[in-house]
């Protein structure tokens, strides 16, 4: 007899729900496709409890099931929940129409992030307004450590919990705790964060928080571009920093409105 | 005492895991917040059950609830989710680059959908190469008689099930199953789709399907624009049929590859 999903009572979780979400996050975390043995293996649970769970996901449209493989893999009806969080995120809403005037001045991608998990969950971007081929990363999950979105929204950020270890993307990234406090100090006094060449070999982001009608900084915007482009002579391209702060004050008042 | 999670045997699903799906659903079906009282109505079930399942899908991240309302809307991880299932779809990762040149040959939007529970799930999306302000569609469901995506793939699908009622989103919308079949045969026997003013006024569709390696539709691929550029004298721009059909026929070599 399988012991999953009894309601334990007030205040606890439901146990297949929860492993179902597991299910669907481990799917998600490879990029691929996943057998029962794999999957039973990763979830240390017997494979006639996982095979429960799997039949419901595949039922409601969570999991598709690889008609040659027989593997699992994340369903169609997670892109439509994913794109209908979009169109209920206040943020994203209030923000869409200043990102694309940012791009437009800039000349660079502007992207738009809240902490999600300790990560800095991208809900917009905006193609640099050239030809390049560029790839959409709405729903991406970025280091919060080393990206400017992420600096700038963990400054603000009451709890400021790191979650994950500060791995290093580039020479360049801060990975020891207490120089990265110490500049989340001076990001907060400041009011806008940097990164250079932090997260890529030879990008530079730079991000200022947006606040609610409450005062709360629910997101912030940035732009990302090459260092030659926003920097000169080791210095910050002060016009650039001037766009983004401006847009993340203009994306504040509409909250205020 | 409640009577959801039980795990009944094999062969059956998992009820807490089939009401939270539900719950999901509900929450993006109408792209607002939803309060308990409200959720329990539409989902006929004790106000105590349901808090439970949410408790679960708040601690999962997969449901967010609002500081001021008290009020549940979809949470981040579902972003994220959806995002991961692009990712690992065969379909949209085979297509991207013949999406980008079909936009620029035919100078229009371009459009990957997938047949997705008896409606068109846009997978991709390009926009037209101009400066038009455009939203983007991923994660979309379109209907499937009244754009020429879905009457592409009903045409090819073997089971060719239409669970929705034909609605009408404009005069020219086929309503009519008698009339839709016949058109079906007819687009199945050329090979290709056209829609025009049948989904929005003024604009007209084109797509032609996309097969995999054991030559099964697994998507389409079109174009949409408006009737001033896409038609002549009544009759649809063979050219830009032509570079459609094109865009499918390479995708699918590229999948028998």
């Amino acid at each position: 007899m399988s012991n999953y999903g009894y309601a334990h009572g007030v205040g606890e979780t439901i146990q297949s729900v929860e492993r179902a979400a597991a299910i669907l996050r481990l799917l998600a975390s490879g990029g691929r496709q996943l057998g029962v043995v794999e999957l039973a293996r990763a979830m240390d649970l017997p494979k006639g409890t996982l095979h429960g769970i799997l039949r419901t996901l595949v039922h409601v449209g969570f999991v598709e099931q690889d008609a040659t493989t027989g593997k699992y893999r994340l369903g169609g009806t997670l892109l439509h929940l994913g794109s209908s969080y979009l169109d209920v995120n206040e943020l994203r809403s209030r923000s869409t129409n200043w990102a694309d005037a940012l791009a437009g001045r800039s000349g660079e991608s502007v992207w738009i992030g809240a902490l999600h998990e300790g990560q800095v969950l991208v809900i917009h971007h905006v193609f640099r307004p050239d030809d390049s081929l560029q790839t959409l990363q709405i729903g991406t999950l970025l280091p919060v450590h080393a990206t400017a979105l992420g600096k700038v929204l963990l400054a603000f950020d009451p709890y400021r919990e790191l979650t994950t270890a500060l791995s290093a993307h580039t020479r360049a990234t801060i990975v020891d705790v207490d120089v990265l406090g110490a500049e989340l100090e001076q990001i907060r006094s400041r009011g806008w964060a940097a990164e250079i060449e932090e997260f890529e070999e030879g990008e530079v982001g730079i991000a200022a928080p947006i606040k609610d009608q409450r005062g709360v900084i629910v997101g912030a915007i940035g732009i990302r571009g090459a260092v030659e482009r926003l920097t000169s002579d080791g210095g910050l391209h002060l016009t650039a920093l001037s766009y983004v702060r401006d847009a993340a004050r203009a994306i504040s008042r509409d909250f205020a409105r």
